[in-house]
Parts: C-alpha cells; structure tokens; sequence
C-alpha cells in the first residue's frame, strides 16, 4: 500500500499556522561560517562532506549521490527541458522542488522509512510530519538548460521545537553558489492537524545528525504586513488548485504556493526582473477545495531611493473567506539580458492550414 | 542570449490544428514489431540500440545515458518525490514531463541545434518548429517514488509532412514495459504561426535516423466528439495559465493540458481510477492570456455493458468563446489498491497553536 504519511521534512506541502513566527528559531542560530558571503567557495571550506557519486550503480538517485556521512549529502540535478521557465531558466518551483527532493533524500539517508515522505519511525509512530513554518531562498544565478547543480542539504537546531532544513546550491562545473535556502520546521499531527513537540525520541533519532555551526540564513525578522483590499496594490483572484498540485496527503505541494504568489505579479515585472530573494511565513495549509487569492503590494522601485533598480514586493496567499495561507517577501533585480525582444509572436487564433 | 526557438519535437507546447487530423500519418505507418504487445520483453528484441551509462561521467543527462547510434536512445529517470501525485506515483504530467525531455535530448544526438527546443540547424534558419498535432498514451503500470524507469525515443515517418516521435517507458530493473507514447508532429513557422511543409533540407537532416519498422502506436481514427454545453456531462469553468505553466516561447507546456482536462473529472473518478489510455487531438495553442474551459462526457461506466468496471470519457478544452484548443479521449481502469482510505483528515482551518 501506498504510504499514507504526510509528505514530511521540508518537503512537505503542509504550511502551518506557526504560534510564534520566531518560535523556536533565535536560540538555535549561530552565524558560524557564514557561507552566505562565501561565493565560488571551495567545498573543503563549505564543511560538508565529500561525496563521490557511485559510478558504478547510476541508475537511481540513491546512487547518483553517494552519502559518505548523513550528516550532509550532496545531490546532483541537471536542469530538464520542462523545468525551465518562460525565461529559459530553471524556474523557482524548480529550484523548490529540487529542495523537496534532496530533503526527502537526506531523511532517507538518517534511517527513517522508506517512503516519499521520509518520516522518522518515532514520527510513524506518532503520526507526526515536519511541517514548514517559514522559509528563506536566495538566488544569485539561475542555471540553464542542461546545467548541472550540486544540491547540498543539511539539518541544524532551531530551539526545542523545530528544526532548520538547509541548502546550498552548487554550479557543478565551477563550484559557484548560485543559491542558498533554509526553511524552519515543525512537527505537526497529520490527524488532528495540531502542531506538536518534539518528542524525545523522536529528538533522538535524527540529534546527531545536527550540524549547528552552518547557519547559512538568519531567521527573517523583518515583519511582512498583512495585505487587505485597500493596501494591496494588485489582486489576483480565483486561483484553485488542480488535482495535479496536490501531494500524496492530498494538500498543495509549498512549490505551487510560489506560483501563485507570481500571479499577483504583472508579466513587465516578470520578464524584466528575477526573483533575487524570498522570504516566507506560511500560516496555513491548503487543499484541493481552497480557493485562494493572491494580493501583492510593491514595496519600492527604481524610482523610490532605489539606486541598483532592485524592487521589494509583499504578498499574501488568503483564503476567499480572508483568512490567511501565507505571507511573503520578495526581492528582484533587474535580468542581466532581456530576452524578450523579439517576442512578437502572433496570437493564438491565426494558425491557418498548410 | 536565450534561444528563442519554441520548444521543438514533441517537447512543443504549441499545440496546433492539423488540416486533417489524420493527415500524414496512415502512409507511415506500419505494425512492424508491434512492441505494443510486448511486455516485458528483452532489449534485444526491441530493435533499440543498447545504451552504456558513461560510468565516468555521471553528472549530467548528457552522460547519464549514453548513446552508441543516434537512432534511438535510452534515458534513466528515478522518480522523484515532488514527481508523484496524490496516488503515490508518478503523475501523468511527470510522464509527459519525461516525454518531452528524452525527445529534446534525443533531438540534440541528432546534431541538431544545442538548446531547450533542439530545432535542426534548418529549422532554425527557418524559423520552424515542431508541433504535437496529436497523442496516444498507453500505461500499464505507474512508477512510484524511487523507481527507476528508462525511457526509450525514436522517430519514424509519419507521411510526408510529419513524424511520429515514439517512446517506450520501463521499469529498469525488470525491463517491464510500463508505458508507451507516440506523437504525429508537424512543423509551424514560429512567427507566423502557420503551418509548414517539411523543407527537403529539414528532412535531410533527420531522415536516416528514422526507424520506421517501430510502429508501437497506431494513430487513433476514433472521432472523438465535439462537446458543448448540452453534451458535456461536466464542465470546469475559470481555468487560466499560470506563469508558471509557460515554456520558453510564453506556450503552454503540453502536460499541462492534461492537468486541465484531470480537472473535469470528479475526484471520485481521480480517487478509485487509474488512467489507463488517452488519445490526444490538439486544435491550437494557448498562450498566458487565454481563458479556458474543460468539458468532459462520461462514454461509459460500469453500470454500462462494461464487464470490466473499466471506463471511457471524451473532453474538450476550449477557450471561453467556444474556439477548440483540444479534444481528448481518456480510458480508466480501477485502481490496484484504494489508497484513500484513512484519508479523513480535519480541515486546514482546525490547525491549533501548540
């Protein structure tokens, strides 16, 4: 049978009303390293662990990404053709989907079972799922086409009561960070849909596997206003998830949250910037039955003491009764090229026969 | 700078009207193997080129499968987490997914221009590309998180102003067949949306690498009908592209077609039925602007002279002033297992504090 486990470990869609939005966070932080600076770092300094893909057995992902510790694993992912976007590059649900990925990976790895959620036995046990609470992701490069990127992902402590989830993605080629993310988590019960401690020997199974001194994002403290009619600036209304957006517990994979938060945004946005950064506080989940709206409320722009034309935006995800699914902060910088000039195709309804 | 070719064999989203929907296609077609019936069989009788991973270069689809003839290859793909859908398996936007990235793949073997629509280098001057005009999916089984499938490509002739682009999907490990596909392709001028002839240059350059005693999927004759109001059994009203859903040329990706036509169908149907066919006619493209609708007709059930409590649907997507963009006939089976059992869980509004 299939697992019937909420897909767990920061690759879960389930995004969770947090009591405190810094619940948990600041006593776990510790700027150790700070490879948030470390741009074109060598691995040696990064403090992960070497890991040699198995040249023998390529034909899975266990094996495409070979753990020499759990501590760390690095995973490799060339950029498929359907997973660039509009401006031919990896798109952010992407870039999201790969973290899900090599989270779920990492669980694996930490001897929790074997499914697509990666839930601990002690959390099985206690139908227990991690949760997301918040999120950070930043971008310096997006890869390309058939580019190959070193998803790096590792577990630190945030308090008593969550855990931070850590990437850093890598240009295989060069070694150049080209993103780094964390996400806080929680532990949340998949029935009663209440937010739970961490049970000691749930803390247990995976507390060794911590690697505290790499805190590669600080917690966003920067507070994100709640948006209504009156301050939003743009509304996109009537978004629904499809069937396809779902996960296997039935609610709305954190990726597809993304996307509708860009559906607030206008396409000269779009085309002409790139998402630089993002920070977000998710509230609630959502599922198949939701109906959302999207409202965005630029915070600058280039004519607004904003001298590299870098612009700030604030979103909300809400449900259509107000209620709120989700805040977010986003940061974009102008594209290094347009390549949107000759863009002029004609519309749809002008195919004619041979 | 980004290319801006569309999105080329198969890997196009711009779905076009076809003259004739079965128009070059009944030339080329020939039940050579019949490798439709084959299940499970060896590679060996597969008419396909045996394919070697390169075990010293792991780390890019380039090398993850190598290619020793360009007439057909072979690609590993281990099911990600984020690929499976709320059944716990590969969903059928992850096949298509995987359709459209081995053909784009396979289109570069054939030396043809390196970027994310691998158009010939005479398409190119052109400004041609290729176009889906219609589809037929066969699946057998679905992989779940962690398998690993390998997806075989090919071309064959398809008359004199298409090709079929042909994939065979099976489980690595056993070398059961899972999955086949097969696609009439023609070329548009990019620009003016028009349809084109196949330039003898353009057929000099992929002509040989044609298999066409590989005939794995008949095209489909079966007229599927015209719905509308009246006929449609139901209807899905509001349907709007995501940017998200944009490929490189501002296109629908052709999976995401799919994901509409799921959204007509009950989640009754999408709970306890399995897709088990779907056969594709693709009228015109759509672009981020569109506004549509997905029309869906139940051809049978169990209740109706059909012993093995399989069923048929035929659909439409149309824009909102009733121009056809697709039509689809769709065949499910029950699932093996029901996985939904336990799925009563409590609302996202119940979400507690800790």
């Amino acid at each position: 049978m299939v697992p019937l486990i909420i897909a767990a470990s920061a690759c879960s869609l389930h995004n969770v009303m947090l009591p405190s939005q810094n619940y948990g966070t600041k006593k776990g932080i510790k700027c150790g390293t700070n490879l948030g600076q470390g741009f074109g770092m060598k691995r040696a300094c990064c403090g992960g662990l070497q890991i040699k893909a198995n040249s023998q057995n390529y034909n899975s992902d266990d094996k495409f990404s070979r753990v020499l510790s759990t501590s760390s694993i690095r995973q490799n992912f060339a950029i498929r053709a359907y997973e660039v976007d509009a401006n031919g590059i990896a798109s952010i649900e992407t870039l999201m989907n790969y973290f899900q990925h090599s989270i779920t990976y990492h669980c694996k790895t930490l001897g929790v079972h074997d499914d697509v959620a990666g839930s601990t036995k002690e959390m099985i046990k206690r139908n227990l799922v991690w949760v997301y609470s918040e999120m950070q992701v930043s971008t310096y490069r997006y890869p390309k086409w058939a580019d190959v990127v070193e998803v790096e992902t590792w577990l630190s402590s945030a308090g008593m009561n969550a855990v931070r989830f850590n990437w850093i993605v890598r240009d295989f080629k060069t070694n150049q960070m080209l993103n780094r993310a964390s996400s806080v988590s929680v532990l949340m019960n998949k029935l009663t849909r209440r937010l739970s401690k961490i049970p000691e020997e749930v803390r247990r199974e995976f507390e060794s596997y911590l690697i505290n001194s790499r805190i590669i994002i600080k917690g966003d403290d920067k507070k994100i206003p709640k948006l209504d009619d009156t301050t939003a600036d743009y509304i996109c209304t009537g978004l629904k998830p499809r069937w396809s957006d779902l996960d296997i517990n039935f609610h709305v994979n954190n990726a597809k949250y993304v996307s509708w938060i860009l559906e607030s945004i206008p396409q000269s946005i779009l085309m002409n910037y790139e998402l630089s950064a993002m920070s977000l506080k998710f509230k609630r989940e959502c599922n198949r039955d939701s109906k959302l709206q999207s409202l965005a409320e630029v915070c600058s722009d280039k004519n607004n003491n904003n001298s590299n034309n870098n612009i700030e935006w604030n979103h909300m995800l809400r449900f259509e009764d107000g209620a709120e699914i989700l805040r977010e902060r986003t940061q974009w910088r102008p594209k290094p090229t347009n390549n949107f000039e000759i863009f002029n195709h004609v519309p749809e309804a002008s195919i004619k026969d041979l």
